[in-house]
């Protein structure tokens, strides 16, 4: 049984390979009658697109979406949405040396060992270009929350072991503003400055480095969340860990929760004039039972580094003989920058689909 | 859509809340003809039985597993499994003084800021007796995974900020005596010593502590894992996270990983005399691309405090009113000895299902 | 992958074989507050229950339901409903002499060339026992929709080449007053007698009879119905057809409906009032496009004798041997009677499916 | 939760209008390293598309198809297989006077009424336009059973009054050259001609008349369907029931069974040289317990007139007053005749789908 449909009722297909003619995205269950704001789907994608900066992959994609079913005059019409984003810059010769031997720590051998066969041009399927068919069905679902006040906000948290201070509660429009402004997303001008720097470096060496992006959502109603197993974090954390090159989910007090003790670590309610109780702290992240509590919902991801370094690199070929890798072709020193937008997809389409299973819970 | 089911091809669907008749699980999906070892599974349960020391809740329950149906002379017959598992001291009066009072960090708003509506005995739904079903249907699945040399070992790497040496590689039998030896289910004698007098000390506070589980997974062959959504380690994190008390999940490298440099990072191929490659380092943690390598499958599961304390707290009641929640009740002051069985049960539902999956893929 | 599931939103789970411990369901999805009365679910299971009058199978079985979980001082609390049916007049003896050989028409050798293995007693999981756990959580589905002004009724329209004359548009209650008058359970008295009579004859001719079981539901609002798959009808369809015995399913103009020309068969709208207009005729059955548009929905389900007679038949046994099978046992002479009970279920559960999805379909 | 996924395993999500940029389908699950001719499955659309013949519509579409992903070399890599068919001839001011007016027994009204909002072009989505995704996922279907030797053959049966013969026992390629030596598709060729005639003449009179397509599946092997809920019956009726216009569905002795006694209707086991066992007779339409015996497959389907008349009819707007649709547009005049591929497709799919889901019934 595959795996490249997520979500139960607000429901995304993907397909296509990085060198293939298109990738692309079916969305199953977008509510009808709901306005698609075509240039915002296209904005989202820019965010993701190679080559928008200096410390990107030099791959050239105007990734430009266009639709094919599911919206009549603006709208939504309740049947399936299907966007296409046709791949353009195909130097399929670039991977030419690489067709029978296994790049460390890409998905070249598991593939071949799983299909026993695989389109070998820049990775194929298990290339992060599938995920612009992420961000554009992760568009609609923004649209989808932001017209029930619910915000997603990703930056960069971390680079290496530069670590930006916690956000506070700043307005979702002004952090927006901040993040855009510098090129690694980053909402705190000045460890943005410094965590730029660092790529760079690591880029002309030729290297790669890893990162943390964090998330906050704002609004979110109390109650989404399917217990026992479809847990609001639950869902969050595999649609997290789904993402290229995702090592690590926390949420909440998250993995340092787990050397706090209880007394500290609880947060107590208070009264709040007849509406839903706040909390004192939140080391629950929003969460509790799996159930959204009104509170902000944060979350942390970690990313490994880029796998393609321009070093050569020993290994093995298909035959299960020696062989060694050259370090050639585009890639990105650091995947956060543009990872921060497929973090922010992918949330929203977790909480688009948990708002929708929400409302069966009541007559 | 609720969600109280798990799994595609190896399914299970539980019910049952803290203080009601009983709780039970339905394994849609087993392949027929594969012996059940009831005592296995009942071995199994034990481990996660309550009372069983001085540091785990002090609520009696045998946690004796029934078969309702699906075996057949001691065999699985293809159709439905169903187990059940009577509850027996139900002392609900212990809840009596909660029944408007939202404990802090409890799921008590959450269930009734959704559902309208909640059975406040011990939780209800949402106590952490509901795994004693999945660690049932976990035996089955390790009993399955076992015929074909798969072994699922988890065991308590942290309490508090007091942390086990990373595992050598020990076999499976060794490392699983040693854990059983202590009470604490730690595999390493020194630093389970060292955890036990923490957590009596804590419990004698009336506090709780979290800890950290670490899972390895040994035997698993190459190929498994769908991607790009249903990637092998988007669902063990998603396995994880619906366990109670969960706050974070990491796999391979992890969080440490995300300050690290690819050149540092990558996991080297070596030629293995034909047979499926190893690598030099694993980083990677068996999985490449979602898909599972031959490599040890490894990750860390964080857990945050226990919520029940044995302090008196201020809270709010259902009517949004300031309230005082009394310390009382049966609990656990660190909840990872129980768990440990619950994360390889979790572990072993996400290999069968994924074993199952794969069959699918080639002709 | 295993099929013991059926539906999405408000989905069930059945267990249990004919001869085991007992049957049993799980329902997963019911809305949270919603009163359960178990005495209606109970008077259902009392329409099913065999031994209940001279028409049917002397098993004798109280069917006495019990709940499990998920319902709390008298209402649903959005946890699942496990409902309980013990096995109790489980005469395995009456099946030793079939251990190894092939009843002709019934599950033994499918069961055994798909699984290998079987519980022989009494059809194991394909008896029809099996639909008593649906009979359950379909009255649970009845009241949910009753809620909402919806009807299911159903009736014996044919018994072998005896038809009951269509029904007019009768008030629900005098149609089901007529119907429990009989035990044959045909709306129209006259018919209802001359069937009995029929299938006592078969009776004693140890043979059985095929039948018809038709069903309208009323008061389904226009909208419900999932295109381009999971149309109302085709749903219905499956559900019907998942019932044992059952060999045919049309709705609207169904077979007939083949033989006619468009202008005679097109449904005119009416005005009405400035509500949903009403249509001329209803060859549509109440569904158009796999959308319900107000009118009634009616269908009409065809099942083929029971395979069990008292008459001695040749057929092979598991070796592939001439074998003798001799007429044994306690068997329906016909099925329809106690059927009409299950097609009201099964119908219900699609509705109660279909009316939480739609939810979904507008913001 | 909407509905345009089919399938578990092999699993297809279709979208497109009637008159919209394209239509299309995603195949997930597709085993890979399997060849996938194009050739063929062009041939497929070809038989599917109008302006075939006197007797189909005249809207001119060369439904060529082109690919998107999922092949690489000419076979299946195991990952989605997204298939495009652009729409050319849209004509969609042929509509225009449509768009307020509800046409009779067409979907215009129910769309309206479950989305609040219609593409009225052409009927949307609701055209049946969107089968030939359908049948583009079914050739590939169709080429992986027959890799295990499974045909699926259907043809016209009956169109209104007039019926075909029982096909006996033809081989597979003479009966699929005699059905394609016609524009109405039926296998014997002196009823075939008789319907042709019948056609014209209805269609001369601006008129539309139903039909019945049977279907046989050979080579079968015996094991698959996944009781209780998915019986392999029951899945192919759901499949058939999707189909635009179809009313009905039966299987081996159908509605004819209902009428049958018991010890006429049982399929007596004959033994088999050691070989799995067939039956004397095939009531059970090669399906038992909802499971496929190894005996021939079949069914037959009901498919009502088409809606679209060149008659002047009464009808209602959108705000429920009284208005005349007037007879305009291309439309069929009996829908079977291009059905039959449709009818093979959805069979394919079923089959393939059960046919990977049986493989996770044995370890």
């Amino acid at each position: 049984m595959a795996g490249n449909t997520f979500g139960h009722l607000f429901r995304i297909s993907t397909f296509g390979e990085s060198h293939g003619v298109a990738i692309g995205v079916i969305i199953d269950g977008c509510p009808a009658q709901f306005p698609i704001d075509m240039e915002f789907i296209q904005s989202e994608l820019d965010k993701r697109r190679p080559g928008q900066s200096k410390i990107t992959t030099q791959r050239k994609e105007s990734d430009t979406v266009q639709i094919l079913s599911g919206i009549f005059e603006g709208k939504s019409t309740g049947t399936p949405i299907a966007l296409l984003i046709p791949n353009e810059d195909q130097r399929s010769k670039d991977y030419d040396h690489n067709t029978n031997v296994y790049r460390p720590s890409h998905a070249d051998y598991t593939y071949d060992a799983k299909y026993g066969i695989r389109d070998h041009r820049g990775g194929g399927r298990s290339s992060a270009r599938e995920t612009a068919a992420r961000v554009a069905a992760g568009a609609i679902a923004k649209l989808l929350l932001a017209h029930y006040g619910i915000t997603v906000f990703a930056h960069v948290s971390a680079v290496g072991t530069i670590n930006a201070p916690n956000l506070q509660a700043l307005h979702y429009d002004e952090v927006l503003a901040q993040r855009e402004e510098n090129i690694v997303r980053c909402a705190d001008p000045a460890t943005a400055k410094e965590m730029i720097e660092f790529i760079d470096g690591v880029r002309k060496d030729g290297d790669t480095v890893g990162g943390k992006i964090s998330c906050v959502i704002n609004g979110c109603p109390p109650g989404l969340g399917e217990p026992v197993f479809d847990k609001l974090h639950a869902d969050l954390g595999k649609a997290m860990l789904s993402i290229n090159a995702v090592h690590g989910f926390e949420y909440g007090s998250g993995f340092s929760g787990s050397e706090m003790r209880g007394s500290a670590h609880n947060d107590i309610f208070l009264t709040n004039e007849g509406k839903a109780p706040k909390t004192l702290t939140n080391f629950s992240g929003g969460i509790q039972g799996g159930i959204s509590n009104g509170m902000e919902i944060n979350f942390t991801v970690a990313f490994k580094p880029v796998a393609t370094i321009m070093h050569n690199q020993q290994t093995v070929n298909a035959a299960g003989d020696a062989a060694e890798i050259k370090g050639k072709g585009r890639h990105d020193p650091c995947v956060v920058p543009r990872a921060v937008v497929i973090v922010e997809a992918m949330a929203a389409l977790v909480l688009a689909d948990q708002f929708l299973r929400h409302k069966a819970t009541r007559l």
